[in-house]
Order: structure tokens, then sequence, then C-alpha cells
């Protein structure tokens, strides 16, 4: 093996990626406590007590539901246990994540329409509220959040009000948002929002958490196409979380675990100061890479997620090139971009643990470093951190 | 909170259920590491020398399958991905859970059928002989190894001779039964086996292994019912486990490395000395049972599995009362059983790190004396350990 | 390597000894956290905090000192501190330990007196008393309260009171006794009390724990022979776990955060109930040692320790091939004797989370199988395993 | 708690000191393994490996002596079993630390001299030569490698050339340089070598390290003034590695698994890229403080350590002010200085796992910013990246 390979085969030093992102240390601690049967009264009430902090956690008045597989269990459940034949769906696409959502939603819908916005942008309420308008008939829209390969955040809480007025469900994928930006879910209004600890939670991928309204319940109970005893129903969760209640089939209990720490992690430090060091991070992460003078793939940086920073290639730049390079030479691992978005972007994930304005240093300079050998051009590094410690600095 | 409730509250001191089992230490070092990025190239390496290694520990000729979800997902999924309208199912039942398994098969298949036999009995291979002469068109048989819910062990590997010959598809359920049994699954022939690492192999609940025959692969690529671009999907994941591939979604890093772990300390001690233990701790525990003068649920010892050991339960005694003393007094957490079985019986797992035979001592005293409580009848616990011992001893 | 050397190097299956015991599941979680430096102001904090929860457990009025090394550190810097040439000495042994630490205190004092008794007795408050009466110029009395390789225990608190009574100061080896044996420190009345976390706390050997009255701390600092600027100085880390202070030499952070967990393990539990299941864990062990036909060490069941059982060895059996033996047939492992002790007994400890009575069943198993094979005499195993029950059952 | 106390309190997220220092994650992973009882034979044969592969680490022929505490341990157990009445001592200070182990070594030595020059500068070698040719009658002469408070690093080869051509025992100080500076122990002669895990090896501190020649076996021997039956004993340890042989004490357990766990790490890395890393790390860290318009301690770049840098403060910057802002605002924790060093200096270390170039540009960031708000002057942090990067990139 020579020491190209070694380097690609050690595990990174800095893993700045948009998920599977690091773990925080407490999570880590918990996630390797002795296995419980499941149905010992002890991991029982822990259930029961942990389904009840992630309520407090996303700060909702129904129960939420965590299922045993990571966030596209969920988004797949969704899809298969609200929509029904009789439904008339509105998905919104601002990137690939949205796209990607329909190919579940479009079998399973009477009829299918699509709002498109080019994957450097974000939806437009105003669009919505037209849409509906002229489409009376649309009984459920959805929506990607945060669309992880462009790293673009939707308005959620405006459009949700317009499909609300309009009384549509409501769904909405929250995945890598969730807990790393401000927001406010009785504001947003979801039907079913999905998300998952994997990403701004700091835990390891394994599960789904879903929020729920009662419409939502009361949709899926009637939905004769919804998934009943097998591994996409939500329905069969539904009061699974109760300590008198048998689970469908066995939870993952060392992700259970896990779970709960990272919960706790998240009301100890405070959602407010969580939201604050993402939006720091990707403030400090926007200001170096406009600094090095190197783009944004964002339209504005007004619409750039707070959890994930997505810069352009510049051209002639291949996006292997580049992340093996920052790998090799500084130890730092972030992501590529998928489908449309790949080979035009790489992507520095803020999430959790790595929410912090440091690393967005350390992200800086590797990424600097490596397009300045790929494109032989002078990368003002030097200008980039320094924009960065600025925006620190405040 | 009364010292009772407590008491139930507490973690057990012993888990000695049918699963989730106990993890060796050696998995819960080994879950807590590092959470990598699973686009890191390490991380890639890695997952595609687990699936070699997990192919070493299956002693198989094919790629084995991972699946990110506990055993059921893996049974769901290959319900859904082999079973096609064109298919005649025959699914051999001699317990919960071979029936149970029917409910996922009938709906898919053209036309199904059953061989049942009592739940303290297992299947015979002339019976299925018989039946498959008279039903040439059968074209996928089914069976659960160790259908837990009554510990009986059927024998897969005769019934697996009698499918070959007829030329029939063949799914094997051994969750509860791989890598705590003895067994060659060349001479079984499953099509499709599934199994976990939650079981005998000390791992916790959160992903399915599936050993697939190169004619189960073909039938999935041919079968238009079977889950593309799911959750369900087995197809998705054929190639993925090579390292220059992606995966369909991220897999469960962190239960990868647990995985990882127990195939090493399953191939360290050796798979015949790991079936060894399960199985001196089941003949340990058998001969205590009988010794205290309680009954065992499986109509004749030779075909109770060496992975678990269902006792009867005495007339009057009540399974839930049974299990709260245990636990309250004794630290022992013990498994109940389910449906047709529930509060007729009681199962004491041995798998993975309790199957040494002291547990069997451990379990003994602690059942010998709740029964003696509940059913104030002098049960002989002495002499029910001193069997025990006797087996131990050799 | 053959099967029986392999068994000999596997580790232990239970490791029931007198120490290194098992350390509780939150203690591993928590040596596990990430190192911090001991001058960051959260290290700072956390030392004096737990320094100050190991104040509550032991229930003092003074603040409690950590020595950074395992319990022999805390014992020699005792000796070394407190016993100047001036200061006339009396030993109380009633064992090795107890004898032992004569080595320590004979060369720094003026003059030395022993009190001995048979090592499976333990010493008389009278004879104290009369001792004292007759040497009025006895300055400093030593005692070891539980001494380990009899496993038998002083009554500290009524020699306590006659120590007192005289003025002389009171040093208490109470390692592997304290936070297994019911004690009130008030009443003990020790001077200087030398304990650690590795034995009835649960916690790995790395640390020292002294509880040290006003008169220890001013004869400390008035004696010119008190070690100072050395590993052997307790007088360096008494101001230390102040916050503000700082540290003679770094801390051994790693065993602090497992000694801080320890503490939540035993003061969430409760001292009195994990008091109640070493002494009930002891009684069991007894109770079926003595229906085995087995000898006790101790000359009275009412003098040996709740945190250990010490069963002579009959004639003819070597106790390496009894221990041997035990490990490899049963995964059982147990402690020796030491010295005078050695090859006369064997000892089970009962301490930290093997204090749970079903550990006795373990024990009473192996040993009595063990004994079987070795001596050719029947042992009734099921005798000792249904007297263990009994005192379990209440 | 107001924000800025929350702040000083939470742990720091990035540990840039010079001891303890971050653990590596398979050291955090080993030292949560189950704690074995010392006499298992199963902990007997890996505590003797662990000393052969600590021998293998080392590269030396005698077999190390691990000692159960911290290195100061080991360092004033090596003066109290080195030196004798009879000796004349040499003791070399270019630091803080050299001063300090004068204390150990002058009140037990014949007679006692030092060579010192400033706390920013090395011994020479060639004043050694001479002052030993001016002293015939010196038989021990003591060196501390890097002296820490300082950051320097003394020329121990050179230094040990002409202790050994003049007869002298050598007693070298390593603790903070080995396996972080390229060495070779047979070049450097030294009779005994102190050092530990917890500084470029990645481990907690807990343990001493000890490279004892023949000779200074043969001394320690001999010396009726040597500790026996002591903590500060090396000689009760020399035999103790192996397997058959009884531990003095109880060796930390934990920390032996750690220390196991680190010398895999390094064994495992290959010491030369292990060395390389540092020394990459502490180039590119002085590139940016220069860069930065800030001033080493050290006189001369040549004679800083790989592992550690320091950084004179400005006139006017308070320390305390200093590192209390760089934890606050950047989460980052560095060392001060010690005694004559205090409040002149701060100190970033490079060792074990912090010992990668971009922990220098973390360093610098966190560093730069704080001093341009302490001292009102424009930092050029960019600069100092810039050339940092530069050096990574090399």
């Amino acid at each position: 093996m020579n020491d190209v390979t070694a380097a690609a085969l050690a595990p990174a030093l800095f893993t700045l990626t948009t998920g599977p992102v690091n773990c925080y240390p407490e999570v880590l601690s918990a996630i390797a406590k002795p296995v419980l049967y499941d149905y010992d009264p002890a991991f029982l009430a822990f259930y029961e007590a942990t389904v009840l902090k992630l309520q407090k956690a996303l700060r909702i008045q129904t129960v939420p539901v965590i299922l045993q597989g990571e966030p596209v269990l969920g988004l797949e459940a969704a899809a298969a246990s609200l929509v029904a034949p009789v439904d008339v769906v509105l998905n919104l696409v601002s990137g690939v994540y949205g796209a990607g959502y329909g190919e579940w939603l479009k079998p399973r819908a009477g009829s299918f329409h699509e709002i498109r916005v080019a994957y450097d942008e974000v939806i437009d309420p105003a669009a919505v509220a037209a849409f509906l308008d002229a489409h009376p008939e649309v009984t459920l829209v959805a929506i990607c959040h945060h669309d992880t390969p462009s790293g673009t955040l939707n308005p959620i809480e405006e459009i949700g009000r317009v499909v609300r007025a309009h009384g549509a469900l409501y769904v909405v994928d929250s995945v890598s948002a969730w807990a790393g930006v401000e927001m406010d879910l009785d504001a947003v209004g979801a039907d079913l929002l999905v998300t998952g600890p994997n990403k701004c939670l700091g835990c390891p991928p394994a599960l789904s958490i879903l929020a729920v309204s009662d419409r939502a319940w009361a949709k899926m109970e009637t939905n004769p196409a919804a998934p009943r005893a097998s591994m996409l129903s939500i329905l069969d969760w539904k009061e699974a979380w109760r300590k008198e209640n048998p689970f469908p089939f066995t939870p993952s209990v060392a992700e259970i675990n896990a779970l709960d720490a990272g919960l706790d992690r998240y009301l100890g430090e405070g959602p407010e100061a969580v939201w604050a060091r993402h939006a720091t991070t990707a403030a400090a992460m926007r200001a170096g890479v406009l600094a090095m003078g190197l783009e944004l793939w964002a339209a504005r940086p007004a619409i750039a997620s707070p959890t994930c920073t997505a810069v352009k290639l510049p051209a002639g730049v291949d996006e292997t090139a580049l992340r093996t390079l920052m790998k090799r030479r500084y130890g730092v691992v972030i992501s590529s971009g998928r489908a449309e978005t790949f080979n035009r972007l790489v992507r520095i994930g803020h999430m959790g643990p790595t929410a912090h304005p440091l690393y967005a240093v350390v992200a800086l300079t590797a990424l600097g470093g490596a397009m300045a050998e790929l494109t032989g051009r002078a990368i003002d590094i030097g200008a980039g951190v320094a924009a960065a410690e600025a925006v620190i600095r405040g």
C-alpha cells in the first residue's frame, strides 16, 4: 500500500460533512451502554421518556414517532402512509432531494404536480399560493426544507401559511435542518415533518424522527394504502411509545440510548444557543469562501442553510481530485454534490459538534489549499481565514 | 416511587432473554468509535471488509447483504422481493413466527399453502416431501429455523434437501439460530437465509443479514414486484458492498462498527467453540429445569434449540407475575411467550455472551425461587443447579 | 496454544475477586470521556465538585483528599505523614495487611507496639483499652478494618471509642470495606481513614481516598518528617481541591471521571441499599459454603466481612489448581490468600457490581464443582445453592 | 451563571495544551474495557505483552518499567533510587523543570552542581564537557530533554556522548518529548530515561514509563537509599512484568489497557510518521506565529521542541486574560507558562492526536484573534494562517 492509498484509507481527522456527522462525545458514551431487553420495564420506561424528551426538543403538542431506520425510512413511510389514489399532490422542487421525493409521491398519488425552480434557488411562497389558487383540488403539498445537495433553505414557515390557508396536508423533509436552524414548528404547521438524529443532533444514522399532526394521523388511519404490519408503517408505532404497549418489532436499543444523550445535549445547551453556533459557523464559512475568491452555490447568501455551505467548483476542478487532496494533505473530509449538483459543487457541513466556527477555519484552510494546487491559481487563504475570524469576533 | 417500582425500573442485572441480548464488551467498545462519513474512503473500505468478513463467518460462496434495520426488515424484504403473483408458496409453520411470516407471504403469492404442526413440535421433512410430491407447482418454500416463541428448532438441512430436489426456492428465517447453532449453510442450501447480529453474535438490534443464492438474485431481478428504491429493497444493496459503489442510502455506521467487532469475536473464538458453549448452556438449563420438576415446552428435548429454553408455565402461574418477581428479587430478566405461547411458557435465551453454562445456573436459581413462591410448592432448586453443574462438568 | 492455555488466557467471565473488581457500566462509560487539560476551568470546577461529592458520600465534615495512586499510596503516605520519631505507635494486627502496615509504621516511629491475634480472629476492643491503659504514652493507633487476606472485619467503631478516650491519633485502613459495609465515620472517629474507589465503589484501581480530621492535618503540618513536594505527600493536596488552586502535579483525569461516576452510582442507589446488598450477598455465600460442607476461614460468621468470603482450603487442595479449574471450567476468577493465608484459603469478593446475591450462586457452583473434582468427594452443590437462595428469598 | 462563566466551565472544544492532552479514540475505547483482576492469568499475560510492546516502541534492549503514577512519580523515583550520599551530581538547567528536578537531586546527593543557561536557551554540550573535565568526580548527570515551560529541546544525544565518555550515570526527563520527537535511545545512551503515555502517545495521565540501563539497575541495587517496598520504588517493579511474578501492588488496570492501545496506535502509524507530523505541526505553528508578528520564546527556532510552541506574551497582555478569551470565544484551551515563564509566554502543545498541522491553524486563529483584541493592534491572522498552510503544502 503506498502512502497515498494509506492516507485515503486512514479515518478522517476532521469529518466536516453533511452527514453522517461526528457525534458528540456524550452520544458515543451513551451508545456503549449495556443493551437492555426491549421488554425490560426499565427499557419500556426509558423509551417512553425519550419520546417525551424528543417532544420537548421539537416543541410540539403531539407525541412524535421514532422509526427504526435512518431518515429515508421516515420519508418513504410518510409518502406511503399519507398519499392515497384520491390525492392530488403538489411537490415543491428546489433541489435533488425535493425532486427525488417526487419519485415516492407520484406513483401513489391520483394526480401529481410540481413547482420547480433552479437548484441554486428556493421556492417562492407566492408561487405556491398562485398554484394552489389555480388548483383548489390539491390535497397534499410536500417540500424539502434544506435541500442538502444544494445547501439551500426553503422558507417553510411562509409556505406553511399558504398551505394551511388552502387546507392541504403539508409534508416537510427537515432532516438536515432541524436542531440546527432556528424554527418554530407551530408556525410551520407541518402535518408531517421528518427529521433524524444523525445531522444537527450529533447522533449516528439509524433512526427517523417524525412530528405528526392529528390531521395526519386521521389521514393515515383512513388511508387503506397506508402500510400496516410493515417496516414502512408509521401507524404501527403510534401508541408504541407508551410503556404499557408492545413494540411492533424490536427497536434499535443502542441508537435510542444515543438519541437520548443527543437530546440531553441539545436541551442542556439550549436550542437557541445551538442554532446560534450553527448560524455563526455558516456565516464565518461563507465570508471566508467569498474572501478567497470562490463562489457560493446558492444564488443569494440569504437562502444558504446555516447547516451547510455549498461551494461552486471552479471550471476544471474535479470534485474527487479536490476531496481526495483535502483528505490526504489536511485530513479533512467534506461532502460531494449529488446527482445534478455532483461535480458542480462541494459541501461543508455545519452540523452538531462541527457547528463551531473554528471548523469553518479548518475547512477554509483545506479547501483553499487544495483549490490553489488544483487550479494553479493563487488563492488567498489568509484573506479567507481573516474574514471568517472577523465573523467570529463579531 | 416505592421499592417495587424502583426494582422494576432498574436495569436488569442479568438479561437472559431471547433478544435483544447482552452485547460482548468488544462490541460495545466498537460501537462507540468515531462515526465516519459513509463516503470517506476509509468507511467504504471498512464496509466492504465487513461484508467479506461476514461472508467468511457465514461460510458461503456468495457475498451476503446487510440491510439497515433489525431482522424483521430482512424478513419483510425477502417476502417482498422473492414472491410474485406467479408463485405458489408453501409456508411451513411450527410456531408463532412461522405463522406470522405467512402474513407477508400470502398476499404477495399467487396461491399459498401451509403445513402446520403443533407449536411444541417441528416440521417433518417427510411431510414436506409428500406435500411437494402432491404439489409440483410449488415454487417457494419458507420456514423458520428456530421458532423463538416456542424455542424449537426445525431440521432445515433435511428439509432443504427435499426442497432442492423439488426445485423450489427455499427461504429460511434463522434470525435466532445462526451463530449459535451448528450448521452448514451449503448443506442447508437456502436461497435466502435471513439472520441478524442481535442474537447469537452479541450485537445490538439494528441490522439484518441476508445470505442470498444466485438463483434468488435472479428471481428478484426478474420479479417486477420486488421493491426497488425502497427501504424494503434487497436489490438496491446487491452491489453496494463494493467500495467503489454508492450506498442506496446512509448505512447505520455505528452498528456496522459493532457488527465488525461481533464478527471478530465470533471468528476469533471459532464458530465450533461458540456453538459448543451454546449447546452446553442449553443442555445444562434443560437438565436443571427437569430436575426441578418443571416441564420443557418442546415435545422432545431433541427439538429444543441450543439458543433458547422454553419452560411450560405450571397451571395458575401468571407469566407477568413470574417475570416481575424474577427481576425484582434476583435481577434476572427473561422473555415471555408470544401470541399463542404467551402466558403458556417463559423463555431463557442462550445467545452470544450469555451462552455460558453459569448463566443457566443463574436462570435456574431465579426461576426456581420465583416458581416456588408463586406456586407455593417446594421446588428443588438445589437439584436443578446440581443437574446443571453435572452437565458442565461433563 | 492448547485449549487449557487458551482458557487460562481468556478474560474471566465472572471476576468475583477482592479487587480489582468489575466496574459498574456507568463507570466504564465515564472513564472514556474526553480527557480535559487539568487547568481547563471546566476541569478545575469538576475536580472540586467531585471532591465535595466524595465528602457527601463519606458523610464527613472535613474535605477529603484524593491521592493519585491506588490505595497503597494512601496507606504509605499516611504512615509517612503522620508518624514522627516522637511517636509511640500501637499497631493492631489481625491479618496480613495489618501486619504489613507495621512495616511502614515501625521505622518511622519512636517506639512501636503491636497487639496481635490469630488471623481468623479480630481485635478485641477491651484488649486495646487495656493496652492503652498500661501505655499512656501511645500517640497513634493503626488498624486495618477489613483485613482482606482473611476476610475478617475489625470493630473499628468500638475501638475508635477506646482510642478517642485515650487521645491518640487513629489511623484506619478501610480500603476494602468502605462503601460496602454499614458504617458511620463520625462514630468511628478516625483521624485518617484510607480507602479507594477500586473496591466497593466499583471503579478501577488508580486512586486513594483519604478522610482526614483537623487533628490529623495539624499533626502533619507540624511533623517535619511529613513528605512535601513528593508523590507521598498528603499536605501538597490539602488545598488542591479548590478550583482556584493549582494541583501539585497532574491528577489522573480519566480516573477522576470514573470516580465521579462511581459516586453518582453510590449516592443514586443510596448507601444503605448498597450496604444491604453487600450484606445479603455475603450471607448467601456463607450459607452456601456451610451447606456444601466447606468451612469459613473466619472463626465466627459474625466477624466475616460483608465484602468478602474467605473459605478454608480442605487438606490436599492446592489453591492454584482450584482457581485454575474454576476459571477454565466455569469462567469464574476468585482471589487467592496472601502470605500467611496463601494456600490456606480462597476468597470470593462481594464488592460493588458483584455484590448481588446471584453472584454468590455463581461462585458456589464453580467452587463446589471444582472442589468436588479436586477432592474426589461428593460436594452437595445443590444444597449450597439452595441455602443461598433461601437467604435471598429472606 | 452568566454566559462568560458558562463558557469558562464548558469543556474545551480544542484542547491544544502541553498535557494532559486529548487522547486518541482508540485509547478511549480501550480504557473502557472490562477491568480484570490483576492476578487473572489473562491480565498477567497482557501486562507482560504490554511491557514488551513498550520495549519495542522505545527501541531499547532492556525491559522497561511502568510505574503506577503520572511521570512525576517516575522522576521522583529516579532521583530517590539512583542518587546516594556518595554521588556527585551535575544537574543541567535550561528551564523550570530542569531547575525543579534539582530540588529532588540535591538533598540526596553528596555534592551538587548545576550548569544553568537562560530559559530561552538550551544546554551546550561543550559546556558540559568542560565542566566534566574540570570535575572528574561527577557521578551522575541529569537533564530535562524538552523543558516544557519553555518549549525548548536540549541536545540529549550530543550531551549523552559527553556523559558517556566521562562515565557518569545519565538521567533524562523526556516526558514531553518521547514519541513526538525523532530520537534514537541507543545513541542517547541514557541510563534512566523517564517518560509517560500522557503526552505524545495520546493516553491519559496516570503512568510513568522508565527505560533503565543495566548500569542503572546495578546502581539502584547497591544503593541503600533506593526505596524498596514503597510507591517510590523502581526496584520493586524490576521483575514484576513477567507473568509468573507478583505485582508489588495493584497496577492501574484501566490505564494499562489505555497504554496498550496507545502503543498499538504509535507502532501502527509508525514512529517515523508520528515524529514527522509533530515536526510539521510545530513548523506550521512557528511560521504562523512569526507571520502574525508575534515572537517565539525560544532564542532560536532550531531549539524549539516539535512538541510545543512557546509564544512570548507582548507587553501588557495578561496570560489569564488571553487564555480565557481564547476559550470563551474560540473554544481553544492552551497552556500557560510555569514559575519563571508564567505570564511571560503561552504554550501550544503539539502532542499525539493534536500533532496535526490543521490544529496549528486552529491555534493561530484563536491566538491571533485574542491577541488582536487584547493588544488593540492589528494582528494579521490571515498572514499567519497562510504561512502555516504553506508549510503544510510543503
